[in-house]
């Protein structure tokens, strides 16, 4: 277990968040890139986000390390760094086994990273957002149901493009760990499963023990549901 | 001017697109980019993303180079990038003025970049499409109404980060260069003068002479409307 409170990394994570977000924090992905390489990590448990019905309330100052006030943090020496695409970028650039060192592999890595982020995760992530935080707005299954063929078009375009390799540039990197952290995400589950060949990409990359270490960490850290509440 | 048409770098633009869209397609990042350093390169005009009125065909197998048909796709000799940000963060690996070289200054760059791509967009662009793509829908009013206060939200954390600072670290970095041009393209222009900050953050961006040659350079590149129609 890469957990070790003694470490010079630190991440943060949320100390509560609501049982559906649970496993789908965004300190998994920095986890489970440390997992990946071994590499020693602290935690700092901190309040959740504002507007969130329960649990400690956030530290004073935390926008100035969080300028959106989310998790995670990453703090190493002099380096703070936040958002999840760049730090797992930066633990990437520490080990080949997550981005390859050479040109033009490693370009492609990103590349793939930054295509989880900024072409299909924003479709993705207005889907979740209708499903859980706009569910009972009249308005909600219409655009659902607009927003749905949008996201089905990205998945159609990535399964092509995945074809029958294992991972999207025959070997793991993370670009697959960021896609894989987006389209498990999915509420609409039956839209990944829609391509046997993504379905089976999701279940490579969800199995891998770094993987299974990361999502019990974050699990094993919120504080219980009753107790906060 | 960087372009020259026997560069060893190219880039795909559309050869047409519907005019609202023009100023806005996303090879004018790597453009600006290009031009910030003044590095010549190529453009490789294609046929317009499925579902435009208009304009030639896209080329045949242009997926295997960009997974989801859009631009732009970026070549250099054995190197072929697609995503905007990989490839923006690509151009700026090559000089200082982009992206400093030294830890953590490179990462806190970096950062804003990814903060740009995932923190921001994901929200800008939905409002976007709700404007554009969905004006006409029955439920789009509300659903803009919903997601407005959210882009607010992450603009006041912005103006915030940002306080009185010229560019968001300080210096001008491949950071500035994706916010510029995702703030730039909000529909809602109100939202982002509602800081005074943000509005000021913009235009020095838009008006530093890179950015001005870059656009210039991609509306010059379009087939004109009437022609294509």
């Amino acid at each position: 277990m890469p957990i070790d409170q003694t470490s010079p990394i630190e991440v943060t994570a949320f100390a509560w968040v609501p049982p559906f977000a649970r496993g789908f924090v965004r300190d998994l992905r920095v986890r489970w890139a440390l997992e990946e390489i071994g590499l020693p990590y602290r935690v700092r448990l901190i309040g959740g986000a504002p507007g969130m019905a329960s649990g400690p309330a956030r530290p004073e100052n935390y926008l100035a390390d969080q300028p959106f006030g989310q998790v995670p943090v990453y703090k190493e020496g002099a380096l703070c760094l936040f958002e999840s695409g760049a730090i797992v970028l930066h633990v990437g650039a520490k080990d080949e086994r997550l981005l390859p060192r050479d040109e033009p592999d490693r370009a492609r890595a990103v590349a793939w990273m930054i295509a989880a982020l900024n072409s299909i995760e924003p479709r993705t992530s207005m889907l979740a957002a209708l499903t859980i935080f706009f569910r009972d707005a009249p308005w909600a299954a219409e655009a659902h149901a607009a927003l749905s063929p949008l996201v089905a078009q990205r998945l159609a375009h990535l399964s092509a493009a995945l074809g029958d390799k294992e991972w999207l540039e025959g070997r793991f990197t993370i670009g697959d760990l960021m896609m894989v952290d987006v389209l498990r995400a999915i509420p609409d589950q039956e839209l990944v499963a829609a391509h046997s060949n993504l379905g089976d990409y999701v279940a490579r990359g969800t199995t891998r023990p770094a993987f299974r270490r990361a999502i019990a960490a974050q699990l094993a850290d919120f504080i219980p549901d009753q107790a906060a509440a």
